[in-house]
């Protein structure tokens, strides 16, 4: 399994991803499933995948060559006019990959299913934010639904109802998707740290901030630990049921 | 979809469940998913079902009417020795319907599977709250696992793991399943209003308090609305993320 979020804020976007891959509980492996794609001053577009590992890979490897190879640069995730456009490459790069998998050569139990987040600003477009689905057609997020989720999506979600502001910082925005992991990886053991994040400033068309929150992260254990506590202190704040018979 | 909860306190046994039964989303009705059968003085027994519904009505049926014509009194649920034998039952019942339901006749896309926890006391055992898998096996909560769910359990879960103690009182444990039923019914739309609710008091052998929540219930939108609120009041007490370069 995997966790990711893509938030559409006012200011920005943000994104997380936890890195755990499995295949059965006894063969688990730490894998990027974030990856960024920036030309300074043009564009910034992150994708974050879920689902089968080798199908997302071969997707990402098909769009990093065809960004890479200058006599093979088309259709290239760096020359699209939009980042409807970049979905739809994606998209199709995704059936494209899931279609080769299924219909040749052995038959293997698992499906060759993968979902995607896909995120950026393309100048002069505006930011965008779309979830696309193994058969390569996709939906955007909007004011009405400001945040994306793939993969082990419910543990976590009722957190991101509940906390979610489109005008909060990128600070408080962070706070929010830690506490979303938190509560999906108590519960979901093939969710797991460490996490990728990536910020983007609206407008600013450059890598943001990014970093990793690794197991032994200090600021994680205290949104942990902080959130446990301060989740009896708010259940304690609510008056108590009435047994009237 | 459905959403039932058994509790395992140290005072007593709690049982939640909700009331939606839906065949698509623009099939919908309202079923109680909670039975109870009481022989005062000896005997408790609550029953909550999750899953098609055919299945667990004739079980149910099938519990009952076993239960009450005298000359067929036998396997009947008020006439097991332990609770564990009345697992064996229900178990055995459960399985029983599938089986026939599934073996003839036109088949059907959907499955005819059911989930069901089972809790009460029999003097002169001990309380035991068991989950029945379709099977006809079950498992039983304990000191690690004291509370079992079935249904949409996701969503509600954080707030279970985060927040249940088995010395809580029974208004206490009747607001923390309110507010993991919330946090369902604001994430599934296949969960919903009202609520049954039954409280069972360690070795009183008879049927302890008993409610109803509906759609208008002013505890439980107090607990909705609050919650929201004592939420974000929690998020704001977490430290902000601090975002080094």
């Amino acid at each position: 399994m995997t966790y990711c979020v893509g938030l559409l804020l006012d200011s920005g976007l943000v994104f997380m991803s936890d890195t755990r891959t499995n295949a059965g509980v006894d063969n688990i492996s730490t894998y990027r499933k974030m990856q960024s794609w920036c030309v300074p001053g043009e564009r910034f577009i992150t994708l974050m995948t879920a689902g089968n590992l080798a199908t997302t890979q071969s997707v990402v490897s098909l769009l990093e060559e065809r960004s890479k190879a200058e006599s093979d640069r088309n259709p290239s995730i760096l020359e699209q006019p939009s980042m409807f456009r970049v979905a739809q490459l994606v998209g199709n790069t995704l059936r494209e990959i899931i279609e080769t998998q299924s219909g040749e050569g052995q038959k293997a139990d698992a499906t060759f299913s993968a979902t995607m987040i896909l995120g950026g600003q393309i100048a002069p477009g505006p930011m965008r934010l779309f979830l696309i689905y193994p058969e390569g057609n996709f939906i955007e997020a909007s004011e009405d639904t400001p945040f994306l989720q793939i993969g082990e999506t419910k543990y976590g979600r009722p957190i991101l109802l509940r906390g979610f502001d489109p005008k909060m910082t990128f600070a408080e925005a962070i706070k929010l998707l830690l506490v979303s992991f938190d509560s999906t990886l108590k519960a979901n053991l093939s969710v797991g740290l460490p996490f990728d994040l990536q910020v983007y400033e609206k407008d600013s068309h450059e890598i943001g901030y990014r970093n990793r929150i690794e197991l032994d992260d200090a600021y994680y254990h205290a949104v942990s630990d902080g959130w446990g506590e301060a989740l009896r202190e708010a259940f304690k704040r609510i008056p108590p049921y009435e047994m009237k018979e």
